[in-house]
C-alpha cells in the first residue's frame, strides 16, 4: 500500500517506508538520495486526521468496483435517511474528485465552502446534514478535475483533516469506482481512527458482481469491515402495465449469491424507479417525493440494518479490525 | 498536464517541464535536487510508443465521465462492428487497469498474453479482432488490482509501447470514468500519434450529462477532437407491454440537446434492452444473438457514422488538433 514511484525498481520499499533509500533495491534508484534524506516516519497528519474525527461516532464508505451503479444515490439517500431522525447529526464526504455528483444530487450545486478558525466549514443540506466535496470548491458545475493520483490524495488529505464536522454521528463517505488513489488514501488516511465499515453496491448482472469481488478482496487486504451488500437496479416496474422487468439479468445468481459464496451480509435490493434518478436530477430526497415507490420501503429497511450494525459495533470493540491502534 | 509531486509547491513547473528544478518556485521545495539532476527532455518512450503505432491506420477513445454509462459494452460492440468487415484488423485496447471489464464481455476470460521477440501479442476473438487488457495479467477475475496513479500509468505505457498489433484498420481504446491518470497518461503517451478522436459516452439524466460536460472540458483541455456523443440507455421497451418507458429521465434535454448546446455532433441514441447486459455476461457479440432489437441498428448507424467520420478524418489532416508534430 505504500507509495511506490513510477521510475522506482521493482522491490522498492515505497516511499513512506523506514526502509526508504537505505533497501538493497534502492542502490541505482534515482530517486535514492531523496528518500534517504526525507524525514522518516508515518505520515503526522494521520495523528491530525485521527484526532479531528475523534468527534465522528460512526464512519461509513459506500463502495462499488463497476461505476454507474448507483453509489452517489445510495450515499445522499443513506444521509437522508439517517438524518430522517432529528436527534442525529450526519455527515456526507465526496472523495469522488473528478466526478463529484453529490452537489447535485443533495441539491447543493453552487454552493461554495466557507473557511473558518476551526477549519474548512462544510454546506448543510438541513441542520442535522452537512455535506463536503470538491464540487463545492470548483467555478462551475461542468469544471473538469483534471488531476493525477498525488493532487487527489491530497484533496483527500484535506477533507479529512481540515473540516469542521462538529459533534456527528455519522460520516458516510462515497468514493468512486475501483480500487486506486482515492480508496488506498481514504483507508491510509483514516487506518487510526474508527471505521464502521464498508457497503458494497452492485447491480445484477456478472460484470458488475466481478468488480465487486474485487472490492472484496481490497476490503480484506486493508482489514476494511464490510457492512453488507446492497443490489441496486434489481428490476424495473414499468409503469405502463405495472409488471416487473429484469434490466441487468442476474446471470450468475447477483449480488445475493455473491454475497453468500462470499460470506457476507446481504442488506438488500433495490428496485429501478425512473423517479429516483428524476429526484436525483432535481437534488430532492424520493424519501419524501416518492413515498409510494418499492424502492422506498427497501432502502429504508437497508438503512435500519446499516444503524443496528453500527450500534452493535460500537459496543463490541472487539470486532475492530479496521482499527490500527 | 506534467506531473507535479504532491509535496511540490503551488507554482511547481512539473517534474516533465525544462524548468524542473530550476524555476523560483523550485527554491526550498523537498524534490529540488532530485529535478535539478534528473535527465530532462520529453520521455524518450513517447517516440517509442509513436514508432509502434505507425502500424495503426486510426485510433479511436472511448471516454464517459460517469461510470456505469456502457462504456466497455460499447467498446467491445463498436469493435466487433468494425470487425464485421473481415477485410479490415481491429484492435481493442483496454486501459482501465483497476476495472477491466473488456476480458469477461469479449468471452476471453481465463486468457493469457503470450510475450514474442516483437513484443505482447494480443488476445483474440476472431483472425481481426484482437483485445489487451490488465485483465489477461490477472490470476482470477476477482483479483483485485490495488495499485495507484504511477503503476497505472506504468502499465498504460507497457501496452501503448510494447504490444504486437501488426497492421491493424482501428484501435478502440476503453478508458475508466473520469479525467484523471488514466486519460491524462494516455493521452500524453499518445501525443505524438495520430489520434482521430474520443467518442463520448452518456445516459440521459442530468447527473450523467454533467460529468460528460467535464470530459468535454478535458477533451478541450488536451487537444483531443470529439468524434461526437453517443446517448446510451436512453429508453426501456418493456418485454410485457412492449411499450416504451423512460429509465433515466432527461430532466435537462439528454444527450442530444447537451450536444448541440456544446456544437459537438450527436452519434445518436441507444435503448435499453436487457439482451444486451446478458450477451455481455456471455461474451457473445448482440449483433450476433439479437438481431431483431432496436439497440441493434441504432447500433450500426452510429458505427457508420464513426467509420464515415474516420474516412474522411484521414483524408483532411488539416483539423487534425489531435496530433502533436
Amino acid at each position: 500500500m505504500a507509495d511506490i514511484p513510477q521510475d522506482a525498481p521493482e522491490q522498492c520499499p515505497g516511499t513512506g517506508s523506514g526502509e526508504a533509500g537505505k533497501a538493497s533495491a534502492c542502490q541505482g534508484c534515482p530517486n535514492q538520495t531523496l528518500c534517504s534524506t526525507k524525514p522518516q516516519g508515518p505520515d503526522p497528519d494521520i495523528a491530525n486526521i485521527k484526532e479531528r474525527l475523534t468527534s465522528v461516532k460512526h464512519k461509513i464508505l459506500v463502495l462499488s468496483g463497476k461505476g454507474g451503479v448507483g453509489k452517489s444515490t445510495f450515499t445522499a439517500h443513506l444521509a437522508h435517511g439517517l438524518a430522517a431522525d432529528e436527534s442525529k447529526q450526519v455527515g456526507v464526504l465526496d472523495v469522488d474528485i473528478c466526478g463529484p455528483s453529490i452537489p447535485r444530487i443533495l441539491g447543493l450545486e453552487g454552493e461554495q465552502v466557507h473557511q473558518s478558525a476551526s477549519g474548512w466549514s462544510p454546506v448543510y443540506v438541513t441542520d442535522n446534514l452537512a455535506v463536503m466535496s470538491v464540487g463545492f470548491l470548483l467555478s462551475g458545475p461542468d469544471d473538469a478535475v483534471i488531476w493525477r493520483g498525488p493532487k487527489k490524495n491530497g484533496m483527500i488529505k484535506q477533507f479529512l483533516r481540515d473540516v469542521d464536522w462538529g459533534d456527528i454521528d455519522y460520516l458516510v463517505i462515497d468514493t468512486p469506482p475501483g480500487t486506486s488513489d482515492e480508496h488506498i488514501s481514504t483507508t491510509q488516511y483514516l487506518s487510526q481512527t474508527h471505521v464502521d465499515g464498508a457497503v458494497l453496491l452492485t447491480t445484477p448482472q456478472e460484470v458488475a458482481i466481478q468488480d465487486v469481488r474485487k472490492e472484496i478482496n481490497f476490503c480484506r487486504k486493508v482489514n476494511l469491515p464490510i457492512i453488507g451488500v446492497v443490489e441496486n437496479m434489481s428490476g424495473f416496474v414499468c409503469p405502463h402495465c405495472t409488471k416487473e422487468s429484469v434490466i441487468f439479468p442476474p446471470t450468475t445468481g447477483g449480488g445475493e449469491k455473491m454475497a453468500a459464496d462470499a460470506n457476507i451480509t446481504f442488506l438488500g435490493k433495490l428496485p429501478l424507479d425512473p423517479r429516483i434518478g428524476k429526484c436525483c436530477d432535481e437534488g430532492k430526497s424520493f424519501f419524501d417525493e416518492v413515498k409510494d415507490s418499492p424502492a422506498t420501503q427497501a432502502f429504508k429497511d437497508i438503512i435500519e440494518k446499516i444503524k443496528d450494525y453500527c450500534s452493535k459495533r460500537k459496543e463490541n470493540t472487539e470486532v475492530d479490525t479496521g482499527e490500527q491502534k
